[in-house]
């Protein structure tokens, strides 16, 4: 019945942004997928956790540089609806060393500068070194951070694409872009997409030269925002093969038989330098980013430091 | 960017032993392995986060009763050397309809009460009714909540064994039990095993007609606390087959060839009377307890309607 009290933070979204700008969240992003790579950075599958028809929990695991990271996450896709979140949720960071609770972060945030900051990741390890202008289809938090980590590192102007026109809007008032439609979206230099993946969003027929796209949707069985054929056309990357085969973008190519894994390279790898990343100005080039509980340990890392070194306010607790 | 912001409770170890009692413990883990049992809870496998050379971290995921609860626990088992812990971390419950986080649990109580609960509901359904003598091997925290559900349901007096003496004698004397041997204490009518399992604590010879042993010591690869000869002589048992089969003290039998599926029944289904139990009074009856997530949801859900009912203090914090 010993148990020691113990004061962790409770670190609010708020604080998270404040503390967290994109340009770190794509530097620590980086770092992930190449510790990764390394096998430095560990982490077994997610798990789901259904809970129809509303949507589904998912307990996502990792470990390195000594903490380990749990992020309980909803996608609810309904949510919207009903004027509530998709994604919420908690990230609860331990000490790998003593199991010790170090915090725990609203989820989020976590999720949101990992999510946008992969896209700004790929883009610098894929896209045309002379790559600017950019397309982002899906204008909805996730789509928003994407936007604003590409931005944080040097692309844009860009054109914002999205059903809802005050979404598209608001992002384009905000970052000093344009609004457009799907189809001028997709023809920038890298695109963006992040739409709920029940139809698809890239065409074959929007597909030109030296294009990078970054595809984010499909984070779950079924889910597809880009046509087969212009799949087989485009030099494929991913973040995990295991997820991305699974349950991303990748999957249906997988089902079909287009694409198996010798077509697929982990982006990771290339940050790294084992693997080639883009061989040509010509080439299409496609990540599937199905979301990384080592992107999550990336931020969840940076947060910690800054409440660590009074960089960042937050509540304390007890347990 | 929007997120509503939301109180949540931080409910400490100390709140959750204060509201549930070992006899509420008890009653609520029977009803989670009968809804379990019917499938009205659910629960995917937990996943293990190894962190060599210390122990692991396991995320635990179950739905039930329009709740969703993820626990992200400790097995640290050197930490008892630097003093510290080897169960801790939390529990997030969450509300299964739109996702919102209703509460943080301390880790370590939630799982004391529910794996002593879950000993004390497996002699319930299965020890012979004239069963009362208890024998408790290995007396650290979970051997004492073993004990405490047991003694809390009728059972006792009992015999307390451990190698660290002073465990024994502390448990004794807080519920007027006495200390006792091994081979003493493995010779009562209900036995509770909860050691390390680097050694089998239960012996073919120990066996006599009758007994009823819930083993719950055996929750990892590799741990065992009965012996293969043992195990073969009982009537078995478990939570859950897949974990039982796959890291509880069954996985022995089953690699030895000894133990097939048909061999074991799930408590809960003996619970629900969609299976037999005991069948006689000779019979010796074994209970696997590896500890299921849905233990965790029925003492999370008591805790929350505790706190919501105003009979527990916690803090708020707003995420």
């Amino acid at each position: 019945m010993n148990r020691p009290m113990t004061a962790i933070p409770v670190i609010s979204g708020k604080a998270v942004f404040e503390a967290i700008d994109p340009a770190e969240a794509v530097g620590r992003t980086r770092i992930a997928f190449e510790r990764h790579a390394r096998g430095e950075w560990v982490m077994p599958a997610k798990v789901y956790l259904d809970s129809p028809p509303h949507g589904d929990f998912r307990a996502m695991p990792a470990r390195g540089d000594g903490l380990a990271l749990l992020k309980w996450v909803t996608s609810f896709p309904h949510n919207t609806e009903r004027g509530l979140p998709v994604v919420r949720g908690v990230v609860v960071l331990s000490d790998a060393t003593t199991g010790e609770e170090l915090a725990v972060i609203e989820c989020s945030s976590v999720t949101s500068l990992r999510t946008g900051a992969a896209a700004a990741a790929s883009a610098q390890a894929l896209a045309r070194a002379d790559a600017s202008a950019v397309g982002i289809i899906g204008c909805g938090t996730n789509g928003g951070w994407a936007a604003r980590c590409l931005a944080a590192i040097g692309y844009g102007p860009g054109v914002c694409a999205d059903v809802r026109a005050d979404a598209a809007e608001t992002l384009a008032r905000e970052l000093g872009w344009k609004v457009g439609d799907r189809e001028e979206a997709a023809a920038q230099d890298v695109v963006v997409t992040v739409t709920p993946g029940e139809q698809p969003v890239i065409l074959a027929s929007d597909l030109r030269p030296g294009q990078h796209f970054a595809v984010l949707g499909a984070d779950a069985h079924g889910k597809a925002e880009v046509e087969l054929e212009a799949i087989e056309r485009c030099r494929l990357f991913c973040d995990e093969w295991e997820q991305a085969s699974a349950g991303g973008e990748l999957a249906n190519g997988v089902q079909a038989g287009v694409v198996r894994r010798e077509h697929v390279t982990q982006l990771g790898d290339v940050l790294t330098g084992s693997a080639e990343g883009r061989r040509s100005d010509a080439e299409t080039t496609l990540f599937d980013s199905t979301g990384l509980a080592i992107q999550d340990l990336a931020i969840a890392q940076a947060v910690y430091e800054a409440w660590r070194d009074g960089r960042l306010e937050a509540q304390t607790v007890s347990l």
